[in-house]
């Protein structure tokens, strides 16, 4: 398998929809800082569907060339920032945070700037021959991160009895629609793991839904309660069903 | 009154707990770019409540002293690069986006550097005396904010017949408490608004719930239908009951 990194997440739905790639990777969820946005909004008017997802330990490192006392300036990805804050708060107060595309570019600019640092991965800190002054400044020692694997919607994966239906969706305007959409899941006895709202960008204040269901939508419990949902949403969409991620693997 | 302004979310909150201001206001929700995630997450392990909101239509605008072919850099906050995300990509693709704490610090620094340029608001260019080099470069033109006053728990206003209560909750950990937990209000003819998660750092993959419902908790029906969502809960605080804002005010 070829791999080709991308600047970033709207470049990995670029590159999977015009078939320069099979498959895209992408975080869409860390333990200790959310839901990844870009990640989520990237799929409003994508035809790529979610075909497999997998928890990985992130673990982030302080890199820099000289004294810690002499930094001014830290580069990384902005989730990076999230995740750090409160370390960050208390042992780099009032240094600058530059938010760049990705934590390689941030080392890349550690590497060349004076008084810079970057948060990065120990792989970084090797490609860029930079001492890693500080490790594991992440504020959650078990820091993980969900990513997903998007493809086209022909790539789906079959039933494992352990899987996760993602459903994007928007509701009728009128009043209870957001309680009545999860009724049939209840009545199917199937477990909501996670609901998220995402401003509606056509319409202010209107919001899209990204629910996780446990299931597979070949089960036909979860197949009759999309079809029921049908009469409470507005425009709903099946983003993928695939099997749930169970361990971590390491960084 | 007397207006004293923070570096941030989270100093907003400690100057108000600290009885060094009577109430702090702190954007919570913005209408492209979804929730305020600092803000909401300052809730955590805070007394403050909620006493109002306001809504505050936002424009951005270009700042910068050179030509726009010569910017190398642009300043601004994390919240405001995403909410004019379409125009930095067909506009200035490839500028670095620096992440600063507000965008009157952004303003400062691009009228210190060459080749930088902030984007900010119109006060902020009167301020440091900074051309206006393209106005309104919001992604969309009703970009609106929804800012939150916060105060002591005593300070919390009275019914007014239309107004939002918030509620933070973490959910008992067995399958179906999240359905569970909208029962109490569908069943008292309650509306629900909207429906934030945000990781429980102290537990890794379980969540805070962050409920919007229509009503005040002084409204026996609502306070009821809070009663029983006590038996589906682990965690619950009514963040506040007061009134919906229903017309934007301009920036």
């Amino acid at each position: 398998v070829a791999y080709a990194p991308c600047d970033d997440i709207t470049g990995v739905f670029a590159e999977v929809e015009k078939g320069r790639a099979d498959y895209g990777v992408v975080p869409i969820e860390n333990s200790t800082d959310g839901s990844i946005t870009d990640t989520i909004d990237a799929f409003i008017g994508s035809r790529l569907r979610i075909i497999n997802e997998l928890l990985l330990r992130i673990r982030h490192h302080l890199l820099c060339r000289g004294e810690r006392a002499a930094i001014q300036r830290v580069y990384s990805r902005h989730t990076v920032f999230g995740q750090c804050r409160r370390w960050l708060a208390s042992h780099l107060p009032g240094v600058e945070l530059v938010e760049v595309v990705s934590t390689t570019k941030a080392a890349e600019r550690a590497a060349a700037e004076p008084h810079a640092a970057a948060l990065a991965s120990s792989d970084a800190a090797t490609a860029y021959d930079l001492p890693i002054l500080v490790h594991d400044v992440q504020d959650n020692p078990h820091n993980t991160t969900r990513f997903i694997v998007v493809g086209d919607p022909g790539k789906g994966a079959q039933p494992t009895g352990n899987d996760i239906t993602t459903l994007m969706l928007s509701l009728q305007h009128r009043p209870g629609t957001l309680f009545e959409s999860l009724i049939p899941f209840h009545d199917a006895g199937l477990n909501l793991l996670r609901i998220e709202s995402r401003p509606n960008r056509q319409k202010p204040w209107e919001y899209l839904f990204f629910i996780d269901v446990a299931g597979h939508v070949h089960d036909p419990a979860l197949a009759a309660a999309v079809e029921r949902l049908r009469g409470s949403t507005s425009t709903l969409d099946v983003l993928g069903s695939y099997p749930r991620a169970v361990t971590a693997l390491n960084d």
